[in-house]
């Protein structure tokens, strides 16, 4: 069927018309659809049966929303999620949406609703906790991207999974502005009027763009894994038992750091939020210090596992046992296994570094910080976001553990 | 037509078949052809018509000649090979061969037939001199490493490139066989008995071997540019005037510092080889002096290339002008490029030594050293190629000129 945009009512013809979802929702009862998608480049519906039964339909659209239909962008971008999605329910089973219908030409993808789940952001302003989040994110990155990774997958298969994630327009999206523009004249960048100065400096700071160019070279150049490459915590659906991570429309193979650093980073922006949200200073500290424990612990939890996922399915690309069999050979491999654990926390540094100036000053705020609504208080939070951001970025290769990640926020919002 | 595999007769047939090629040579004059591959993996025809003119016709062989048919590969490399040729003539004009006719099914390409070029390995031996090469190779590597990287495609463009040029059979088995199976027990190793003691210690070196899992990790994930991926001096043939870059049937998008380092690791080689093959120590030390004035050359020449490219032909992907208008952005944007130069060379070190080193104890030797029939004195050869092979590994990250490597090589030597 040609392509064609679907509405809440176009909709329910369209899966009325797909008898397969019969088994997911009884399609002969009366269903009712309704628009919800809050993001830039996609339809998002929830679908509701009379019998209580409900699925999630997302629907591409041919541009980028924020941007008007001057943004052309192919509609393979669903191609590229659902792809993803299979992978991650695969390898990290219970931490992704399911997958229900896939229909290529018309950009569509039938999966799991969360319901009961709420988009991470606003429980988070709310000091919201989230018991397994720890644990269940640690898992979803180490999983999804050891098992991506050469040290797991042959070089023959990475190579034939890599294939299927080339995926240069939604690329281009990330490159452009989460590096580039946000850090020179660009006419959709936006900021806070208060931080005119703020922004100038970060666009004459030389060193700081030297190293963001360096940054943006090494996600384009260095295809480690298969990385959701969008992980904030608007793409992070929890509630005190679950965690699902969604739309993972950009996914490619790029430097893990760049998803682990978009999760930290976003918990740091929303711990520098709550100077405003949260006026009670005992109960702001206390909320804080929960975010970056979870800051921590994210960290400690995904390099364990990652550690010992490796060590249990060695598959000998990187190295094979009889490799390291030699006298001193363990040690040696457990060298190389720190060795690429503290790069991948250097490049944690870097990247969440960039993401976090972006949000600051580029196409893409932040929710978390742009809720508040008295400009001054938020220009508190910004302006410590942009030299924890800048600090993150230009000493990443000085930073040897987590805790001199989270020393800079501590010292910087002190 | 189903793929068969030709002979010096057959392949007669085929040409005359073949009526475009009628513009390269007179199909209807008496044609001769001889077998002349001493490669591995292909079949290598030279054809020659009484009429003077020739050609090459190369057909890939199901399986790799040296470990016999026990080691199926993929046809498909001959497509590789020509896309890359292709490429190397668009980007680099008169250093490669031309392709005439490219048969997907018969995994057979004809080309350019490069009378009056030696393969380099055997003159360099005799102490042949090449006033052009130093000039040629760095532009061949200049240009063809520039042009397929990020500094000049842009994201979308070099990812398309990319995805033609996904090779994982070929690019496993220099994974297998440069990082991993010479450095441990591996049934198809060869090495000089009289190695015994320092093979072992090379099997033995742990930091060595972290620093080989390092280089190895580097080369399966670092996609810079499309890269020859096997540029050793057998892969380049040449005479007074002319250079040619043949055999890029091992091309994908890899680290640049590859290519650079197989060019100049083959050069050392062949230094060394001469304490055997020229015992006139006057005249070994003055060709001697000429091998690495043709290292420093060619790295020399190869970094003000590539800068000059870059600086001409900055299409803005890392990054676009604006983004370097700042006050003191021109000397940022000449710092990224100085940086990015350095972390080549540091690559060449790394890259370079591991290949010195696979050649004295994995599958594949070399010429320029097992040609010294004296045992004893291909030792002295091998163990300094060994010594400096491990230095250029391990010391990579404090290689910062091409003086410290050529340094290296005159301490080990000395």
């Amino acid at each position: 069927m040609a392509y064609r945009a679907l509405d809440s009512y176009s909709v329910l013809d369209y899966l009325r018309a797909t008898p397969a979802l019969g088994a997911v929702l009884d399609l002969s009862a009366p269903l009712h659809a309704r628009e919800v998608g809050d993001g830039n480049l996609n339809l998002v519906f929830i679908v509701e049966a009379a019998t209580g039964q409900s699925l999630v339909v997302k629907q591409a659209l041919p541009y980028l929303r924020v941007a008007g239909e001057s943004w052309p962008l192919t509609r393979e971008r669903m191609r590229f999620e659902t792809q993803a999605l299979l992978k991650h329910n695969e390898l990290a089973p219970g931490l992704a949406p399911q997958v229900y219908h896939f229909d290529d030409e018309m950009s569509l993808v039938v999966m799991e609703n969360l319901s009961g789940l709420e988009v991470m952001r606003k429980p988070l302003v709310a000091r919201k906790r989230f018991p397994n989040f720890a644990d269940h994110i640690s898992t979803f990155l180490a999983r999804t991207l050891f098992f991506t990774s050469d040290f797991y997958l042959t070089g023959v298969e990475k190579k034939e999974l890599q294939a299927k994630f080339i995926n240069p327009h939604l690329c281009k999206i990330q490159e452009d502005f989460v590096f580039t523009n946000p850090f020179m004249e660009s006419p959709e960048n936006r900021w806070n009027a208060l931080l005119d100065d703020e922004v100038q400096a970060v666009r004459q700071n030389s060193a700081l763009k030297l190293a963001l160019a360096e940054m943006k070279l090494s996600y384009m150049t260095h295809a480690e894994a298969l990385i959701h490459s969008d992980l904030h915590t608007g793409s992070i659906m929890a509630n005190a038992e679950l965690t699902k991570v969604i739309d993972p429309e950009f996914a490619f193979f790029g430097p893990m750091g760049f998803d682990v650093g978009a999760v930290l980073e976003n918990l740091v922006l929303n711990y520098l939020s709550h100077f405003a949200h949260t006026p009670d200073a005992a109960t702001r500290r206390e909320y804080q210090a929960y975010l970056l424990d979870l800051v921590r612990e994210i960290w400690v939890q995904f390099a364990a596992k990652f550690d010992a996922l490796w060590v249990e399915h060695n598959r000998g690309e990187l190295m094979p046992a009889k490799y390291w069999a030699h006298p001193g050979g363990a040690e040696a491999f457990a060298e190389f296994r720190r060795r690429t654990l503290a790069r991948i926390l250097q490049d944690v540094a870097g990247f969440g570094g960039a993401k976090m100036l972006r949000r600051m000053m580029g196409i893409v705020s932040v929710w978390d910080i742009t809720s508040i609504t008295d400009l001054e208080q938020r220009a508190v939070a910004e302006r410590l976001a942009i030299r924890i951001g800048s600090r993150w970025v230009t000493e990443r290769q000085a930073i040897s553990s987590v805790d001199d990640l989270i020393g800079i926020v501590r010292e910087e919002a002190a």
